[in-house]
This record gives structure tokens, C-alpha cells and sequence, in this order.
């Protein structure tokens, strides 16, 4: 199943020429994603030929405008490019009031219903479990209250042994039950073992997103074993104080976070502003955690194929 | 004296690649006005190296999205980046509401007070008067309240002539009445009538800005003889209807508007996202008013040098 998530922005606050701030998108099985929606997160989509149309979960961390203010130009261009569809925001329930203001006062009423489901960073939530994926937040530690978001694909169906199946004979009508993991019992009364007939799908994948967030241990345990990690980097090691104080990670302890909590993959993103070019925060993750990566605009992270 | 007008969106409410929606950055005598503020109006600040820390004035004409929805993020840009000194910032007073809320949210204090001049679209209104500039209302026909800016630049003082100054051996201290246009007595008691000693400035010049409107003449008499019109041109004019129906104006209009008007120049603006290239949208007002310009993005417009 396909599981991969697309950055389309990596800055924070203040703007930079060429980075913009915080969204990503996932493809979750052909369905999309949005997580985080900075300003200029539509042109983004443009860009990287990511289809409004094809969204129905917009998932949104907190309430500093680096991450969401792209959000109501995208709700209103979802509306006049004829959306019926109900669209699922997961976002701090603030966020209603606000959107509802910027609808009365330019009139609108959209065509499409949205779905609120309010995160709140006091615990860790399921907040979506459909056929593909569960979604739980993930509370972070930030200014202001902040959830970061855990994906974890489902458990898929066992997968039959084609030449097996073929061999027995078995009718079509018991492969349904072959892939939840029953045994087979032939007409002749033999009983054929499942594991002879199917073999285990592969583990379910999951993807954690931890963004903004100062170094914390508190959902260490939630994200331990991540195969992929997204975690701000605001700052330089060299920093700290300032990233302490601000409620922001370094480079460093962005790397130091997946090390301890046997991460597959790191990608860290959220840059500052003063650093025009990427690398040295990219070695200094490295340093602690090789399998790092910069989220560079436009790059895709495959989760599972 | 320096006044001019710099195009930074161009496009209406629907997004499309490499074209961004309204703003517009006037530099009146090297101070910066800016004239709405859409989404992504940050880079494009940035990509035509528009310094937000010299804008102290901004004007939003109306609250759909397309015209405001960078205006938090920019606010919030000149906050981090240290600013200081007042903004003034002439809009809906439901802007206030909506720009109060966002920052209660997200626990931003600015740095810097916003002075707020509430503007109605009820009768037109001098809404700023200082040493370069008067800024007037101008009342539009649109689905919400909307106004454009008239901006006319103040007289300014008489040019001495220099050699007749030297000639005659005036001292430093009449020079002020002089450009002022009072006659100069001699210590021999001639009178030297002023005409022959200065000459009058350059006639103000002035810079509407219109959108967006259905075409209607309720703002004629106002914006007759501008030097430089911008009118919106949402639609080419074999879907009047539409222009009709969602109150904006056809090419072929803003070019009428234009002619019917003594316009020095005409920029048109404001494109829907239904036309990829914009030649025939230029050629349908050029067909009316040939003295038409596209407002492109990056390109200045100069109103007087």
C-alpha cells in the first residue's frame, strides 16, 4: 500500500526566498493528506502537481501562522472550484472560530460541509481510523498548545500462496476467510494448515510528525520505532538557548531524538530563517543520527511502496 | 518627486501557478504604501526585494480573501523581525476583528502598534493626508463592501530659477516665500514679480486603484483624468454575464472605463484563472483604450519621476 509523504514547505515564521513555511502532504493509498497549511501552500500544491480535489483530510498541529494561514485561501479555493464533498479537519478547536469569521465577513458559505474533530495536546488521541490508516495526535511541548500527529497503517490481509491455492483447488469463496488467517478444511476432511496457505502481510508502517516542539522526552514512547520521523530543527546546536526559550528543537536534538527512540529514517524541517543554506544543520543531525534527511520542497519520502 | 507602483499578484480568487493574487506596493518619495495584500504577498516582497520594514502604510479594500489573506503573516513577519514604529492600516473594521483573533490565538503581543483608519464604502473620504499624499476612498460596486484608493500627490512648492536668484543676489532666507510664489522687493526697493523668479511644479499627479467593481459610473467623476488607472478585468467581455453575476468588470469595460474617463494610462488586473496566457484579455481593452498595460508581476509602473 502506498505510504508517502510529500514536503511542500520546510520554514518557519519568518519568511525566506524560496522556502516556504510549514505543509506536507501524504498519499495514503491514492488518498491525500494535508498536514499543516502555511501561506502559499496552495501555490505549493501547483508546483508539485498535488490536487486540492483530492484531499479529504487536512490535519492541522496548532495556531502559530506558520502553519496554518493557508489554510482559509484553500478552504474558500476548494469552494469556488465546485467541491461537494465534505472535507475531515483535525485541528485545535480554536481554529473554527476563526475560519468562521474570515466566511461571515466575506460572505461565504461553502458548498462542501466540513467535519471538525478538535485535538487538545492534554493526551495522546485516535482521532481518524479508517480502512487504511490510524491517526493519533501526538501532544508536543511548544508556546502554545501543539500536537504533532502519529500515522500508522493498518494491518493489511495475510496474502495467499497462488500456487498453493491453485494446487487444492480451494473456491474463491473461502479466500476471504484464508486472509484473515483460517485454516482450510478440504472436502475430504483434511485440514490444511493457513500458515501453508498464506503468508503474513508486511508490518504496518508508521510515520510520526513532531512539529514545533522543544526537546522532550514526553512522546518518546509514542513515536519509539517510527519507521519515519519528521521532526523540526529550528536552530544550530549552538542555539540552544535560543531554541529553549522559543520552544524550539536544534539539529542536534532532533537527531538525538530519533537515536534514542530506534527511528528508521529522520527527515527535520522548520528551518530558521538565518540559515540560507541547509547543510551544516543537516551534518550536525548526522552526527548523532546518519539516516538523516533535509525536508527539501518537492521531496517525496516513501513510507511503504 | 518619486511615485510609482510595483505589481506583486496580479490574479483573482482561485490559485494558478506562477501568478499570485492582489498586491500592489506604490513608493510615494521613497516611502512604501502598500495596496492589498493576498496570500504569498511575503515572497513576492521578497522576490522583487520589496523591504517590508518600509512600508507604514497599508491598504486592504475589501475582505474576500484574495486581497487579505497574506496580511497576518506579513504583520506577524514585521513582529519577529523587530519592528518598531507604528503601521497604519486602512481597511473594513471587521478586519480588526479578524487580525485580533489570529493573534489572541496564537499569544502574539506585537511589537508595534497597528493605528487603524476604518474605511466605508458608503461616501468617498480622505482617509490620509501627510507632506506627499492624499489618499482618498473610492466607493465600488462589489458583493461585499469594498472600496479603491485614490492616491494624488500634493502640490509642490515652486522651482526657483537659479540664475536669475544668483543674478539678482537674493539672500537664503526669501528662497521659502519664494517657492511659495510671493514677489521679492530689492533693498533698492524694486519689486520682482514672482513668475520671473520661480516656476510652478509639475501638476500633481494621481494613481487609482480599482477592484473590484462591477462596471458601474458611480465612480467617474472621482477617478476622471488620473494619470494612472488600475481597473480590475476579471473576465473577457463574451462572459459578461459571469462579470455581472460575481460584480467584477470585462476588459472590454475597464478599457471603457478608461477612455470614457481621460485616463493617462490603463492597467489592467485581477485575472481569472480561466485564462493561462492574458493577450486576449489585453487586446480586448488595448481595442477600446490602446494605452493599456498589463499588470504584470514585478514590473513598476511610474507615475512621476
Amino acid at each position: 500500500m502506498k505510504f508517502e509523504v510529500t514536503i511542500l514547505g520546510s520554514s518557519s515564521a519568518t519568511p525566506i526566498f524560496n522556502r516556504n513555511p510549514t505543509a506536507q502532504v501524504l498519499n495514503i493509498n491514492e488518498k491525500l493528506y494535508l498536514v499543516d497549511c502555511a501561506e502559499g501552500t496552495q501555490q505549493q500544491m501547483l508546483r508539485f502537481d498535488v490536487k486540492a480535489s483530492r484531499i479529504d483530510y487536512i490535519f492541522i498541529s496548532h495556531l502559530h501562522g506558520d502553519h496554518y494561514l493557508g489554510l482559509v485561501g484553500l478552504l474558500s479555493s476548494m469552494h469556488l472550484n465546485g467541491r461537494k464533498k465534505p472535507l475531515q479537519l483535525f485541528c485545535p478547536p480554536q481554529l473554527k472560530e476563526i475560519i468562521d469569521l474570515q466566511l461571515k465577513y466575506s460572505e461565504t458559505t461553502l458548498h462542501y460541509p466540513i467535519e471538525y474533530v478538535f485535538t487538545s495536546d492534554e493526551k495522546r488521541t485516535v482521532i481518524l481510523d479508517n480502512q487504511d490508516i490510524v491517526v493519533e495526535t501526538i501532544p508536543l511541548d511548544h508556546r502554545i498548545p501543539t500536537t504533532g500527529f502519529l500515522f500508522t497503517q493498518k494491518k493489511r490481509l495475510r496474502k495467499l500462496i497462488k500456487e498453493r491455492i491453485e494446487e487444492l483447488n480451494i473456491p474463491v469463496a473461502f479466500y476471504s476467510a484464508l486472509k484473515k488467517g483460517r485454516d482450510y478444511e478440504a472436502p475430504d476432511g483434511t485440514i490444511y494448515k493457513n500458515d501453508t496457505l498464506s503468508i503474513d502481510s508486511d508490518a504496518p508502517k508508521s510515520y510520526a510528525y513532531c512539529s514545533d516542539t522543544i526537546y522532550t522526552e514526553k512522546y518518546f514512547e509514542q513515536i519509539y520505532g517510527a519507521d519515519l520521523l519528521y521532526h523540526e530543527a529550528t536552530f544550530l546546536h549552538d542555539m540552544l538557548d535560543r531554541a529553549n526559550q522559543t520552544h524550539h528543537t536544534t539539529a542536534w536534538q532532533a537527531g538525538d531524538v530519533a537515536l534514542k527512540n530506534n527511528i528508521g529514517k529522520l527527515i527535520i524541517g522548520h528551518f530558521s530563517a538565518r540559515y540560507k543554506t541547509l547543510n551544516e544543520l543537516l551534518d550536525e543531525a548526522q552526527s548523532v543520527f546518519p539516516n538523516t534527511e533535509l525536508a527539501v520542497e518537492g521531496k517525496t519520502f516513501v513510507i511503504s511502496e
